[in-house]
């Protein structure tokens, strides 16, 4: 049986018509309890909801019903990825989420400094908390080393956290954790979960015990613990799936990763909107699909202000006739995920979803918000549908059977 | 885990009710620049309103979402059969277009005649167009010729095209096609794909070869080139899976042809709506499911005549009284695919559905139409869920699990 990528593979042909797929990083959000109304309602948008008007509404499921994804599955669903399927380990995760290069072959995992006590038992997973600043001047004693021909590269993320890489040839990525997340007992040591791992297993664990040599005056954080150790997934590339030339348009190091496992072109842009607009016009001409992504309204949501996030929608709206401008035959505005300012984190709740295109069939939604979305003519899907209705609505389609 | 067909063939049981699926082909539409309603929306169809009023509607999805199907899958999944999993090859597809009566063990291909130049090489994948009636000439040369036991078909389809069916014991349908799909190039042999296919393939290649022979002074149509060589599918009879008499009332060869793959009885009948109403009424003691298709909205669609589909949709709800005092049990007008004359070709949209039995939960819905369907009792749902839906409707199955 055919499933979704392999369908798409088929079907797909190339066109002059462009796609943007516009990212309102954590869109969804929850009413305030003064008005009724969540952030998206809440936002003066005249311009999304005169798309609404034109287009189709609708909400999106990115992994499941009930399911608050992480924003790596949040997006890999936006690009018909199904992310129970699809699966990026935590620690290339960490290393994307630094800006880290990860080649083919190397194993990342996300580690992190902790406090052990003078019998080797963990006293403070996180080890104090200590500052940035000393996670990256403590991460320079444990860079660089060299282990039976693989080379270890250590950096730092914030506070604590590190990303270690080790690269080198024949390393597998099936190996177990050493933080056994827990206080008054040792750390773990590694193990390998197939027999192909055991040579990188052993040398996980010289590294382990030089660090902590290394490491061994400088409480509190004087030991390091390393999990989710994971490889580079070899996915299917979207210029394959889709045959589209693509590009993204990004500014924070995770999603510029995210973008690179699928096979985007990561196109170089400023930090606001309107940097990202700017690349968008100086490279229409040379993709057919654009991943645009903008973070504002995540973070506004994940510290709780309602009213930030409303203003970073109304930014968007404003920017929209710029982006009109381009006349993309297909322009989706949608979210990753939902971030209700009420939670001030990731939450489960279905995406609102925007697309306009000529071919869209109206349906009788005029504004663009959670509720009017619910009604609205895409209905409540999988977020891994959006890719074949965006090709679709492209004509990048052609039919299946005679 | 049991799926749709296995739970079905579980749970039916035989009833003197009655289902009648009429298949309108191309329903769905598109709305129409100036008045912003749909074929099916503009047209005065007193009579569906009033069974959509009293029934209930909604919209299916044929293959998936963004997916266009083509005539057979599109039909596959109206029966129940998930148009993924029930797969036709193009061959046999082609056979059933021109009525051709496959045997179980017949391999037909898709042909078309091309041009040679004098170093072998192609020149026109098309052989200039020919006419239909220069095809049929050529097609004698060529039908009739036995090859090591096995007897080989060829009839002519339209203008270029036509079928090639090998007949005899032993053969095997997986083959490479010859068509290189381009010009420059000589026509490829054809190759076995697995090894009890070899003799097959051996077979394929020598009437081939006679072909270039008997065709060598007929520039421009002076060879052939086959592909999609298939065998009839071996379905489940629908009779088996629904404990159901079946019959089909269409008078397009593509459409009997079908209807015989999934075990129905294709009754004689004419070429008009009133033809195929008269023949209902003469059968409808013998059957307690009919299918019946209208081919007229979907040629109106394919031509981008907006108003010949609304007037072949109106003259359809005018010929319903005529199907309504029958008093079937379960009556369902949708279509297998939409074709809307914007675009002039079958098109991804979800098709409008319409049914009717006195166990109806009511909608709201009092007016058959793509934007009413939306928000009716059906929900957006697979293609595949209408014939439990209809069994149930009609009493027809029993309850699941004690």
């Amino acid at each position: 049986m055919q499933t979704g990528l392999d369908l798409m593979k088929e079907l797909s042909i190339t066109s002059p018509s462009k796609i943007v797929l516009l990212v309102v990083d954590g869109l969804g959000g929850l009413p305030h309890d003064s008005s009724g109304k969540t952030e998206l309602e809440t936002a003066h948008t005249p311009n999304m909801d005169k798309l609404a008007f034109e287009g189709n509404c609708g909400l999106l499921q990115t992994v499941g019903i009930g399911i608050t994804p992480g924003s790596a599955p949040g997006h890999l669903g936006l690009f018909g990825y199904d992310p129970l399927v699809f699966n990026i380990g935590r620690g290339v995760l960490e290393a994307l989420g630094i800006g880290f290069d990860l080649k083919p072959g190397d194993i990342a995992a996300r580690g992190n400094f902790c406090s052990l006590n003078a019998g080797g038992l963990i006293s403070d997973r996180r080890a104090g908390r200590i500052s940035t600043e000393d996670g990256r001047r403590l991460c320079k004693f444990l860079d660089g080393m060299e282990i039976d021909g693989v080379k270890v590269i250590v950096q730092e993320v914030k506070d604590h956290r590190l990303v270690a890489v080790f690269r080198g040839e024949g390393l597998h990525e099936e190996l177990s954790n050493t933080d056994p997340q827990q206080t008054g007992v040792p750390p773990k040591e590694v193990s390998a979960l197939a027999p192909e791992a055991q040579r990188t297993a052993r040398i996980v664990n010289q590294f382990i015990a030089q660090a902590r040599e290394r490491l061994t005056a400088h409480h509190p954080a004087n030991m390091v613990l390393l999990r989710g150790f994971s490889q580079k997934p070899d996915f299917p590339m979207m210029s394959d799936i889709y045959k589209l030339e693509v590009a993204a348009i990004a500014s924070y190091p995770m999603y510029r990763g995210l973008a690179k496992v699928v096979g985007m072109d990561v196109l170089q842009t400023g930090p606001t909107l309107a940097d990202a607009l700017s690349t968008l016009e100086q490279n229409y001409k040379k993709y057919d699909f654009f991943f645009l992504h903008v973070k504002g309204a995540d973070a506004a949501g994940e510290d709780g202000d309602f009213n930030r996030k409303v203003c970073v929608i109304e930014d968007i709206d404003r920017a929209l006739p710029r982006l009109l401008a381009l006349k993309p035959e297909v322009l989706i505005i949608t979210g990753d995920h939902s971030t209700p300012a009420a939670l001030a984190e990731h939450s489960w709740h279905p995406v609102p979803c925007l697309m306009y295109s000529k071919w869209c069939r109206p349906d009788r939604i005029a504004k663009f918000g959670e509720s009017d979305c619910r009604e609205g003519g895409l209905g409540q899907i999988q977020a891994t549908s959006l890719m074949p209705l965006a090709m679709a609505h492209a004509l990048k389609l052609t039919k299946f059977g005679a």
